[in-house]
Parts: C-alpha cells; structure tokens; sequence
C-alpha cells in the first residue's frame, strides 16, 4: 500500500514553478489575460462546487445500509471517547519499530484523502508542522471495517482534526509523500474531533507555496474563496496567494510547514539571544510602551489620549535601559514590542515590532559593549544553521536562499565608517567614487558595500564602526580623539542595516551641551527627563544597542518580507487579525 | 580599622522603625504636627546645605600646597586611565582570602563616607545591590597618601561611582556595616569617574525603607529635595518617603537593595515559568499589542488614531493564542505587556502590566491544562525560597511577610466553586452564611475562603474550578454534565486571586450560540473576527491560562502594591519615567 498515487487534490509538497514555463507563450495581452484568468476560475469554482458535492453524495450513501462498523467512526462525543478501547498515544517524532503491529492513538489533521474504489481510502495526517503519516482503511470482510467507515474516512473534510486508533505498520516501499515514510497507519477507529468546512479559504498547498505579492491594501471584504486563483490539479501549478489572501486565512497560513519552521526559527534566536546574554550576567527587564513624552523628537510617534492627557508608544527601550544601568544594574536586556508610526508600506516595515535591546556599563573602552553585541549575533548567526538545520531546510524549499556566510572566529570584520566609505571610493560602483566620511550612507551605499565586504572576506556579517557625528542621534558619545565621528556602530547582515549601537553619554553637562549644539531645547519634554536621569546621582560610562527581530529573522532567511517572519504583521494598513 | 563608627551621614542598613517608639508622644494637634514637620524641614536643608559647604571648603584646602599623591586621584580621564598601573580587578561577589595582601582595582558607588580627624577616611563602596566593602584610606609619612587625598576621597558626593585601586586587608574585627565583613580595601588609588551631585533627591537609605504612602497624585513639579521629610541623624529614624518621591528619583529607587532584589526575584519568576513551559513542549510568540477591534467588549480600552482608521490595545492576547493553537501549534506560551484603561487608583492596579498566559490543545478533559497550569505556579513559588532566598530576606527585612504555605506535593488543594461557597457557608463569617453557588465571588468573599483554606490545609496557594457560566466571558466552555457552570478555574495566592483560566468553546456554532446568550451580536467588530477563527478549519479542543507577573511577584513578597513589583509602573496619574 505503498505506492500511493498523487493525491487528488492537493498536492503534499509545494514545488518552486519550473522557471520559464510560464513565460513559453511568450507575452500576452492583457485583455488576453484577464479573461483566461477569470475562465480559469470559475472553472475552478465549478470544479470545487462539485467536489464538494461529490463528498456529500458518498457520505449520504454511507449512512445508509447495516454497519457492522457503527462505533468507530463518526464525529467524537463524550460518549465515543468513554468507549474507545485504551491505546498507546504516540507522536510521529518518536514513531519506532518498537511499534509495529500495535495498536496505535494519534490526533491529528486530515491533510489529504482519496478513495480508491468503494473499499479503500488514503489519508495524510498530519501532527504538527510537516510530520504526516499516511493512513490507510480497507473495508473487510467480517465488516468490523465496513465500506460506510470508508467512505466517511475519504469524505472526511481536509484540515478537520481527528482522532484514530490505528496498527502501526511497515510499507512496502516508503510513502514519498509523507515525511514518515517508513510506517504507515491501519486504520481501525477514525472520529472527527473538529470538523472543518466543506471549502478552505485556503487549502495547505497554497499556504506552502510562496506569497504571491505583499501589496498591502485592504482586502475586499466577504470575496473569501474567490480572492485565490486556484490552477487545474496539476501539479507542477500549485497556485500561490498574496499576503492578505494568507493574512485573511490566517489559521491555514499558520499551518503551513514554512510558517511553522520560520516560528521555532524565531523561538531559537530569541532563546540563543536570552541564553548568551544571561551567561554573561545580563539582567532581562521589561520596559513600558506608555509613555508620557515622546523622548525621541515626536516624529513618527503613535499618540493616544490617557484620562486627562496624553499618552505616547515607545519607539524604543532606550530611555528605560539607561535608567536600569543609572539604577544600579550593570547589564541589562529586553525583548518587547515597540512600535512606529511611519506610514511606510514596503515588506521592511511594521508599525509594530519586537525591539531586542541591551544596555551594559563599560569599564575603560566601548568596544567591551561591542564585543558582546558581536558576539550576541555572531553566535546567533552560528548557532542557527545547526540547531535549526531542518527548520532553515523547510523554508528554503520555499524560499530559496544561500547559505549564511560567516567569517572564522578572530577573522571577524569591523571596518570604521571612513574605510568603509574608501572601499566604496576605491572599488565600488562608478556612482560611489565621491562619497563622504561626513554623511550618512544611503541605502544604496549600504548595498553595495556589503557586496564588496561579502567578495573581499566572504562574510555576510560585518561591523561599521565610528559613524560620523551627524549621522547619529544625541545621546551618542563622540570620540575624544576625534569629535567628528562617534563612538557608535552598526552591524550588517546580508546587506541591511540589521542593529545600531554605541557609547552614550552619562555626563549631563556634556550631553545638555550636545543637544543644544543639535539645536534641541533641552528643557523641552522628553528630554529634560531623559538629562534628569544623569543628574540624579553618577551614571557609570555605559553602551548599548537595539534590534529587530523580525528583521533578523527575516534577512537571515532572505525571506522577500519581513512580515513572513512576524506572528500578526502590523503595517500602516493592516491591523487584524 | 574594622571599629569604625556607624557612618556620620547615612546608615547602609535600613533598620525597620521600632514599634510604638513613634506613637510614644501620643497623638499631637494637627497644627502643632505641621509647624514641626515645617521646622524640621527647615533645618534638615540647612543641615544639608552646612554639610555640602563644608565638603566643598575641604576639597579646596586639599587643592592647596605640595602633593606627592597628586596622581593617584581626582577626576578620571583618558590620561588617568593610561596612567593607571595593572591591577587584578575584582568582584565583591568573589573576593577571597586569596587576594589579601594583593593590590586589587574595584568600580563601586561611594554609599557612605566620614572622615575621621584630618588624616583618615572611611568609605563604604557599593558593587551592586547590597554588596558592599568598606575602604579604609590613610595619610602616610612619605606622602604617597597625603592629607589632600584624604580629603579629597572624604569629600566625594555620595553616589559617585569611582575607580580605585587598594590592598585587599583582614580587619581585626568584621565590619559589620557592610556585607563583605571578613576584608577591607586599603585605598591607594581613587578616581571618581561620574559624580553624583552634591544633594542628592533621595539618598540611599531612605530608598531602602518602606514607601510612605502609594497615593497617586501628581507630585508637584521642580520641588525637589523638598518633598523629603529627613529626620536627624538618628539610625532607628531614617524617614520614609512616598512612591511620588521615589519615582521622581527614580535612580536612586533601583540603587536600593529592596528594589534590585524585587527586581531578581521577578526575573527568576519570569525564568522559572519559561523554563517548565519549554520543558514541557511549549513554544513562546508575541501576540501584538495593536489591534484592530476591542475584542473583550470595549470597556476600559485604550483607543488610538492609526492613519485613516483606529486601533486599540490589547487587554489580553486571548484571541492570539487561541489563534496559534487554530493554526497547529500545540502549546504556547507568551509573556508581555497588557494595557487596561481603568481609572483605577489602587496599589492593585496598573495601565500597563505584563501578561503571563499560555494555551494548549486538550486530548481528554481541561484538567490537563489545569494540571500543567498549577504546575507551572507551584514550580515557581516552590522553587523561589530556594533560588533567591537572600533577594527574599532582602525584601524581608524592608516589607515583613511570613512564609508563604504551600501543600505537599500531592496535597494540592482544588476546591469546585460550589465547594468553596459551602465552606464560606458553613464555617465562614456570619455575613456568608447565604452565598450562592451561581453568582461570582465578591473580593471580601475570596479573602474569607483563603483564610478559611489556609486554615484547614495550610496552603496560601488553591484553585477554585468550575465557576458558574455566569461568572464568565462568552468564550468559557460549559460543563457538558452541568451547563450551570463551565470547565474554568481561578487560582488564588494568598487570598487573591491571581489567573484565571479555563476550556475555551472550539465549535464555532456552540460559540456563536453562546456569544447571542450572552446578548453581544455575534456580527459585531472583533467578536465576528473571532468566530471565523473557528469557522476557518477544524481547531482542537483547547484550555488556558492568563496570571499578571506583577501581581504574582507582589503577592509572593506580600508587598505593600503591585507598583513596587513593576520596573516603571503605569497609572492613570502616572506616565513618567
């Protein structure tokens, strides 16, 4: 029973579009197009409608007739889980031959199903992420498993979750389908636990697939189904849907393995954050998202009214980690929501984000503070490739991406500001040749000089450091030896500007004196607070630094959007669910 | 050297006030009350003001005349620190009897000073939290230390943080002022790398007291010092201060022991939840805190312009990881800030608190959620008199509690609502001999049943399962042998009560029904989004939890109000820092 055919309708794996095919007949108009395209839905429609009430048709006929079977299957209630018989539950990571010929408990999700015939069907179930394990049911002949239990098992709709009892046994030949593919489940009691509807606002191999566009207007409102372009049952054509096609269903786009596998990739790097830090006597505090001054210039600031006045979101723990290290705490970390108000819509942006952040006294240089904010990431970004091997594999099957290169221990590359912008003098494109030590770079520079980083030392991490003074915020702690730049840096991961971080300064005279100097009142609020703080009582000399996660986790993966990699991606236009 | 006198200024420990002593005058007038405290006031700024003087007369006669030492002190700058000789550097934490005799180098918070006749000073330095050692400087005959230096360290603002290097001594005696006892620092380098002003807005001492009172007024601006009522010298009588004034120096609230100990104790809190959760299949995300519908009713939610449209904050992530559990993730867990809109002035409450809360698909019955839920709770209170038994003595000695009761592990008390109410009852005060088995618990009604559990099992921690179906939101699934009640339980911790939780309805047309008997229409914003979640796909069975770590950490320590639990606690007066 091994040698499934390809499910009927749909298929297990999403496989990339064979490039070129679609372009084979050459370019067409657009009229052209869009009646195709509206043809090929409703053909699509008419193909669902009828699926459907193929399914209703064989379940009817089911319920008809003597059932020798009647007890074990059907929706689960309180009474069939009293009489269902003790079995071992088992999970499909821990399925061994230990467990041939037993019989078996699993819950599980009905990815796919078929019926062969009137005695026999398949079904993919599926645990968790993309371990699935193919079920089979035959009628026999004393009709303990009747032809009705059959036809309900293959009329079961897909992505209802169940439970079965089941003998373990070995296939023939593996089941390529699944990822278990080296056992395969009798099926002997089958129960639907939760049913889910006749017609999936978006069916798992379409979740699976790649996001189609991340344009981000409105959804229409009540189009449901219609908003896919479902291709014929081939299989090399799995369609693919846009962000709020996968956004509106957002329980099949959680379900999917890429979905899952991006979440634990998540998971770890936070955790690889948390453990690094901690080992090394970090403290994790959480700072407030109310706040009652917008520290940081007003602009871009989410404002609401609280009681009688109001109320601002933070855009960053900054203000709060220098108050914890003022407060006594030599070293400190947060990973917590921050949030702005900047009405870009581009697949880097999130008007709500995860801010991971640490603040650290330092003793005599702030490349202590470096050292560790390095390290942090670097280890992230070596630890991730092992620990997340099968994760990283998942997406890539979806989203394809090199490999993460990162330079050997002690090999590590930290160029200043100014020799980073010589390179893009000296061997960067034309366009570069005049670049300054004195501006900001634009993003374009930022590109093109992680390519040159990338080909002269084969990494896709380095370090910019020494930014010039006018490219950084007011806080930042100018070099003594040269007060033209700063004591402040930046890190890059594949190309993008990915952390930013530097000495600040802990001595309020100097600090009222640069905040003049960036033509800021010091009196006015927000700011006063922020001077207060170091007038209060001796703050140590002190760096830190902040960054997103999802950013990390999204060009880490060179995912097309950074909202892949957030669990509900707010933007300017999009707030539920 | 170990004999030295308690410090001139301010006594380190915070001794608490000696009962009766304060009252031993019998009630005075009003008026007579006010004239003192003005008096007093009066001449603690003169005091003050007498003192700073006389610092600043003795630092400049030390700037007088020839000095041998002259670069073994003063302000640190680069020079100073290039100067600076190799010395092993220190931590409190690890100084041992290894390092006697060795020139060591230590950065510290000057917590106290005196001089002693013209040639002497003692210094208590302060590593962090209450770790502190006291430094012994003296002039010499060959002027390496000289009258200048000792003046000058004598002189230095309290709270300054300094560099120093010095000879690690056993002193004849422990000194009992500080916690390390058993050795003494005898300074012979001494630069203060960031000054602390002259006066400070709270010193240390009276950090490290109880807070005066919580009331939550706007303090008023630019007053300073002034809101302080210093009492004179006298060790059993180190005022208090409000948490008005604390806030205002806020930097020397998280200085004081009690705070950064409070502070510990909630980062165990927060590690020992995530850790079992882990341990146990749990996968943490970060619901968002914007949102698009106020799903819980609309009452007392934050609202906010967002571009064209309006979002809202979240109140809980209830309908996000009910989402994550309808996309296929078995367990999951998250920690992070929730925000209330309540105009409630009360140690109890906050705008903004941290959420705890999990959720997770259910095989059989809630009580296996439940079981991981008071689990996950008995974990943490049983695992912190163990974990931070010094942070709680901390506490302790500041905020006085007795031992928090817990049962034996298999004596876990669970009380079924209806039980709990025959108890109040039956044994319970006169006023709850009538309390019904259908109708929610009044506040005096869960302190009587705590006191009354305690009692009869000597536990402060209970869970009260099956609350009526009154008593809960829309979501709470019922009892299917009881539709009276529902599968939901609140924990209690020393008689309150501190999570809630309980089976959610997973059919969305049980849901539905459930949501229109409750009279909200269920095509209303947020409550439609929610139903579809369950109309998308089949979603398992599933249960869950939500507890405050800022409630569950105040009342383990019994503190006074949750404010002191939280690093910058929101109310509705109070928005800064």
């Amino acid at each position: 029973m091994a040698d499934a055919a390809p499910p009927a309708e749909t298929p297990v794996t999403a496989v990339p579009p064979v490039e070129g095919e679609a372009g084979e007949a050459g370019p067409s108009k657009k009229a052209l197009k869009k009646a195709e395209a509206k043809a090929k839905k409703e053909a699509e429609k008419a193909a669902r409608q009828k699926a459907a009430a193929e399914r209703e048709a064989v379940a009817k006929a089911a319920s008809q007739g003597e059932d020798n079977a009647k007890d074990s299957y059907g929706p689960e209630t309180q009474e069939t889980i009293e009489k269902l018989p003790a079995a071992l539950e088992i999970n499909l990571k821990t399925l061994g031959d230990e467990h041939i010929g037993k019989t078996v408990e699993l819950r599980a999700w009905i990815q796919n199903s078929r019926l062969q015939g009137a005695k026999m069907a398949f079904v993919e179930l599926r645990e968790e992420g993309n371990w699935t394990i193919q079920g089979v049911i035959a009628a026999n002949a004393d009709g303990t498993i009747s032809k009705q239990m059959v036809k309900f098992v293959g009329a079961i709709n897909l992505e209802s979750f169940v439970r079965v009892q089941a003998t373990v046994e070995k296939p023939l030949e593996p089941v390529k389908s699944c990822k278990v593919s080296n056992y395969e489940l009798h099926l002997t009691k089958v129960f639907v636990i939760a049913a889910a509807p006749q017609m999936l606002g978006m069916n798992l191999a379409v979740a699976n697939r790649p996001i189609a566009n991340f344009t981000d207007e409105e959804a229409p409102v009540e189009e449901g189904v219609e908003k896919l372009s479902i291709a014929p049952a081939d299989e090399l054509a799995i369609p693919t849907a846009t962000m709020l096609t996968h956004l509106d269903n957002i329980v099949m786009h959680k379900r999917s393995a890429v979905q899952q596998a991006i979440a634990d990739i998540r998971i770890e790097v936070k955790h690889l954050y948390r453990s690094y830090l901690r080992d090394r006597g970090f403290k994790e505090f959480e700072p407030p998202c109310l706040i009652g001054a917008a520290s940081e210039g007003g602009a871009n600031v989410f404002r609401l009214p609280y009681f009688e006045k109001e109320a601002f979101l933070a855009q960053s723990p900054q203000f709060y980690k220098q108050i914890e290290v003022a407060g006594g705490r030599k070293r400190v970390f947060s990973i917590g929501p921050v949030f702005r108000a900047e009405n870009s819509n581009t697949p880097r942006h999130m008007t709500e984000f995860t801010g991971m952040d640490l603040e650290m006294e330092i003793n005599k240089h702030y490349h202590e503070a470096l050292d560790i904010i390095e390290g942090v990431l670097l280890h992230i970004l070596r630890s991730l490739p092992e620990r997340c091997a099968e994760e990283i594999a998942i997406v890539r099957s979806v989203y394809p991406s090199e490999d993460f290169l990162l330079p050997e221990p002690g090999k590590e590359v930290r160029l200043t500001f100014a020799e980073g912008q010589k390179l893009l003098r000296e061997e960067g494109p034309e366009e570069f040749r005049n670049v300054s030590d004195f501006e900001d770079m634009s993003t374009p520079q930022e590109k093109a000089l992680g390519a040159l980083v990338r080909k002269k030392f084969g990494t896709d991490f380095y370090v910019l450091d020494k930014f010039p003074s006018e490219a950084r915020p007011f806080y930042a702690k100018e070099d003594p030896e040269n007060p033209a730049v700063t004591n402040a840096f930046d890190c890059f991961l594949r190309n993008q500007e990915v952390l930013s971080g530097g000495q600040r300064i802990n001595d309020p005279v100097e600090l009222e004196k640069r905040i003049r100097s960036k033509g800021v009142d010091p009196e006015s609020p927000g700011i006063k607070e922020y001077i207060d703080i170091f007038r209060q009582a001796g703050v140590p000399p002190h760096a830190g630094a902040g960054f997103g996660l999802d950013r990390v986790v999204a060009w880490f993966l060179n995912l097309p959007s950074v909202h892949l990699a957030a669990y509900f991606p707010r933007t300017p236009k999009r707030l539920s669910p």
